[in-house]
């Protein structure tokens, strides 16, 4: 029998998962510098401190959060491979070897929850490749903790990253933000270079009609959280300053 | 000074909030039936042990929660007020009183997180109009634990609610999901209403190309959490059973 089928069996409850292939967990880190335990649940502690396989995107973080959740751990034994945006597509499936053999893996992001604007969605790609059982775990997600708390539609939403900056594309995309959000109420949340949070800021006063709403959630987690919502009316002229500081942006009518 | 001005001063870590207004938190619940502690932070309990006024989706559901949070909290010196999908959004700016007087309050949905597919985004809404503290606590998001196991992009992505009905309409929607998909890179996530979880699988698959990938991700975070992506070519002839269990569909190329 092919690993893929045991696996699909599992999905309608028939069977057990097969026993050789281990599993791979999506753990999400802090976004800001706040202890684990303050934002992600106590078993996703466990699984920090037992898993011995690591894909990372950062190995000095990784081993940070990994001492931060329990500094008994012995740092020394655990194998941390690096999966970045510089990770050719084509060398993950080796990457998942331990997993072949048995063992289970861990997938750590820079922050936040891996495979959500981050590279780990390779990782898992290849293990549902694998047929190995997939599980992510709860943790921060700035782009969903901004959408919770924007007010905006949370039944129809768009995440676009980074907005393009050639010129004409990225005229484009302002005037397709806008459609959607008129014609489909759907919330257009998008992210900035921290360090041209304020030029975005301004540029979305210039360029978008004052009734849209722009909601500015800055620091999420983090000791200088702050999360307003107001119309770009409004946004003009306030003071505000949220240069180098981790925000996600969110527009809604 | 008005309380909006008070709370942009905020905004650029310039002065404390102001003391007048409550803070509204948004207190996620599990989405099965597990122990709260197991998919949200030790700190999420404080808040659900501290508060007294409640913006609810259930009253039921939402004792029943707060109970298992803290079998010692007294649930009769509480307050519970309705915000589903029946409430006039007129009606919610009263909803705030206590709010307004001072009082924490927070926002409990009937399963997840509130403001994501859910109605507790008007009382958001009516608290940034307020100059009200927002605060979204970490959660199972079910949306968000499915695009991270399901391998697919999450630099980009829509969530688009339950597909349209309407033949027509849901024609369109099959085409523009296709295009988001193909031009943009965009995963494409929905629901169903659970008994015809099935009957969409098989409409995807006999609608669209079978070079696409679709993830079915369903009872996460609970005993039965199955999550497999597989081709729509190679779901076509699959044994699946995914009757009246919640789950979140994906698409992607």
């Amino acid at each position: 029998m092919k690993i893929e089928e045991v696996n699909q069996t599992n999905q309608c409850g028939d069977a057990p998962l097969s026993k050789t292939l281990g599993e791979l967990y999506l753990l999400p880190v802090p976004l800001s510098d706040v202890a684990p335990d303050s934002v992600m649940p106590a078993s996703n502690i466990c699984v920090a401190s037992r898993i011995k396989w690591f894909l990372v995107e950062n190995v000095r973080s990784a081993r940070r959060f990994l001492k931060r959740c329990d500094p008994a751990i012995d740092i020394d034994i655990l194998h941390f491979t690096v999966l970045d945006e510089h990770t050719d597509s084509s060398d993950v499936a080796s990457m998942l070897e331990p997993l072949r053999q048995g063992h289970d893996m861990a997938v750590i992001s820079e922050a936040g929850c891996p495979g959500v604007a981050d590279p780990g969605a390779l990782a898992v790609e290849q293990a549902h490749r694998l047929g190995a059982r997939v599980v992510p775990l709860v943790g921060p997600s700035s782009i969903l903790l901004a959408l919770m708390a924007s007010g905006f539609n949370g039944q129809s939403f768009s995440f676009l990253g980074y907005l393009p900056y050639a010129v004409a594309e990225r005229d484009r995309t302002f005037k397709d933000m806008e459609r959607d959000i008129r014609l489909r109420r759907r919330t257009q949340i998008f992210i900035e270079t921290p360090y041209r949070n304020n030029k975005l800021i301004e540029e979305l006063v210039r360029r978008l009609p004052g009734d849209l709403r722009l909601c500015v959630a800055s620091d999420i987690t983090g000791r200088r959280e702050s999360i307003s919502t107001l119309t770009l009316r409004q946004w003009k002229g306030r003071r505000y300053d949220y240069d180098k500081i981790p925000t996600i942006f969110l527009l809604y009518i």
